[in-house]
């Protein structure tokens, strides 16, 4: 890692530099509100020219499950904070005894690196989850489809995203090979109405602010659509969904955005499915559609900063991902789509295509509904290939 | 000048480069809209840890006044555009002699770099300007003084900014040293009622978007706010102002943003002050208030991307400019103004404090426009040290 900036990291006034492990299309879109802020943004990246390195002025190239590379990285920075939840244990504890500060904590982290840690967490605090259970044998798995009834859902434990590491299975052999590398957190399968996400951001201080609770559309287990405000929601439900999203960030002291991605249950409740402690995809369309948006507000939460107003700004936003497709030159397409609709808010992610791979989104904002979201998908269908006018 | 970039420039997919001479606040907030559509912006700047250079990943540090130095730059960028007006004719020269794409070009530039250019060519299109000479002696200054009557205002054809290079004269003897080193624009002194300004962006292909048009408020020379739209303006007004920003627009073909300022007058016409080629002060207000901010669309319209939507998020965006005062460190009180507001949009721009030198801007989106004043005008001057609570 080259691990000396050429040019002093600090802009003059005492404003901080903040350090993301990981240089994805999370750490990217830290990059521009960062650059508002005053702050410096520097990233800890996987390769020179990948998605967040584009975007910012020092991006060292290093290797997040070193801890020597992520604690040079660090001692540049006046904190750190994550792209995603794969850095090591080992590493969070190296930079935790050099005093590197860190948000989300390793205390924190713990919850949405291991699903296991963070359900058994859910149930002392009474959130409401799904019947869980952490299966070391076929035996167990076994039981709980007895006990549950098949299908069940089976997730490793850590590692997983983006429906990765999730498997709807019918019994104990469609996992045999996961539980020969340890334990597998067992699900049942809820019948839920639809999916929805709770945003919060929480500074060290305490401060916590919550956006409008959204509604994700899902397909294949990846994001395609999200709509805020959630339709229709109960303001019962919606309340109750916020205060759960609230006290978790207190009990689990998150700093920094979390996501709590739940289902809507046909009884008109909630379960909680995922957490994570990061900027999330379910709320991509704070970027246009709140006064702060969740990248700004993440920045301001891991320094400490006060927290911005989540107020939105118009009736509804609607956020499509564009997955890529099986054409790579993108710019054509792209300029096709700024003439056909100037109101988009396009945002794109410097990636590579590859079919099914997130490269960008596309956000939508106004009052109709049903428009903005025939809006949003087409540009993010026609950038994906999936339809050609 | 360090020539080459570490790593490609070029993001996959097209997405093409725009290089920036010049590394200044207008520079650095390009960056961020950059980001999200997808392409690169490089900066040819003036310090290796100035405004912009602190906000993009290439930014070789060169003098703007040398030909091979900013071809050597410009070869690595799809497009150039500006920060400033100040780039010497033999240096544009040299690039479209190279056959490099410049937007504005440099027969656009020139009614922004010379002042007398400007005027004769306002005049010969019919916009409406205050009485003006071109004076080479004290004999032509005294005639025009006796022609329009005392004070008048005398402007350097080229090379001002910021209320510099403009002065009030009584007679020939405030103008003597000007004199001597070339012409010396006159204008007669207008009675306004205020200052507005018109902004356009303008494509190569020749799609135009006007924002609402705007009041900017003036203290000794430099814009301290800026209310988006101007209160109360007469519909005949904005759509008379607006027309002529969007005829000059094309009839000087430039291509980018152009800011027209005009004063509006007594009998409730206006004349045209000032003109300027790039992103300006006056629609800083535009990055939170409109779906489509400047630099986005300065950046689409160099590129010819088709433009966005213009249009205001809100009823009312008011601008107000953070100028330095007597206390470097700005970060303890910009936590505290964060804390007081969270509602305030702020845009730091990375730079030391100097008394008088704008270092910020802030913006506040609602309705209720003498709130919004109050509050956008409170966080500047606290920022500045102007107040202290």
């Amino acid at each position: 890692m080259d691990a000396t900036p050429s040019t002093p990291l600090r802009a003059p006034g005492g404003f901080p530099v903040v350090g993301i492990i990981g240089g994805g299309q999370l750490a990217r879109m830290c990059a521009g509100p960062a650059i508002e802020l005053g702050i410096t943004l520097a990233v800890l990246a996987e390769e020179a020219d990948g998605s967040a390195a584009q975007a910012v002025r020092w991006a060292p190239v290093g290797d997040y499950r070193d801890p020597a590379t992520v604690l040079a990285f660090a001692r540049e920075c006046d904190v750190i904070t994550f792209d995603h939840e794969h850095v090591p244990a080992p590493v969070l504890a190296a930079l935790a005894d050099a005093g590197i500060p860190m948000h989300p904590s390793p205390a924190a982290l713990v919850y949405a690196q291991d699903k296991l840690a963070m359900r058994a967490r859910l149930g002392e605090l009474g959130i409401p989850c799904p019947r869980w259970q952490a299966a070391q044998s076929a035996e167990d798995v076994a039981a709980f489809g007895a006990e549950v009834g098949w299908p069940v859902i089976a997730k490793v434990p850590t590692g997983g995203y983006d429906g990765k590491g999730v498997l709807v299975i019918d019994g104990p052999a469609d996992v045999a090979e996961w539980l020969e590398r340890g334990p597998v957190l067992l699900e049942e399968r809820v019948d839920f109405v639809r999916e929805l996400a709770v945003l919060i951001a929480r500074s060290p201080s305490g401060q916590a602010a919550a956006w409008p609770v959204v509604e994700t559309i899902q397909q294949d287990g990846i994001c395609v659509e999200v709509q805020a405000p959630a339709e229709g929601l109960a303001d019962e439900l919606a309340a109750e969904a916020t205060l759960a999203g609230l006290r978790l960030a207190g009990e689990l002291a998150v700093t920094g955005v979390l996501a709590v991605e739940i289902f809507q249950t046909l009884d008109g409740g909630f379960v909680v499915n995922e957490l994570a402690m990061r900027p999330h995809n379910s709320g991509h369309w704070s970027m246009d559609g709140a006064v702060t948006g969740q990248f700004e507000q993440h920045l301001r939460a891991v320094l400490d900063l006060p927290l911005g107003a989540p107020t939105p700004l118009a009736p509804v936003t609607v956020m499509a991902n564009v997955l890529g497709g099986d054409y790579p030159q993108l710019y054509p397409a792209y300029r096709h789509l700024l003439a056909r609709d100037p109101g988009l808010r396009m945002h794109m992610y410097g990636k590579g295509v590859r079919p099914g791979r997130k490269i960008g989104h596309v956000n939508v904002v106004g009052a109709d509904r049903a428009q903005l979201s025939e809006r949003a998908r087409h540009a993010a269908d026609y950038l994906s290939g999936v339809i050609t006018e």
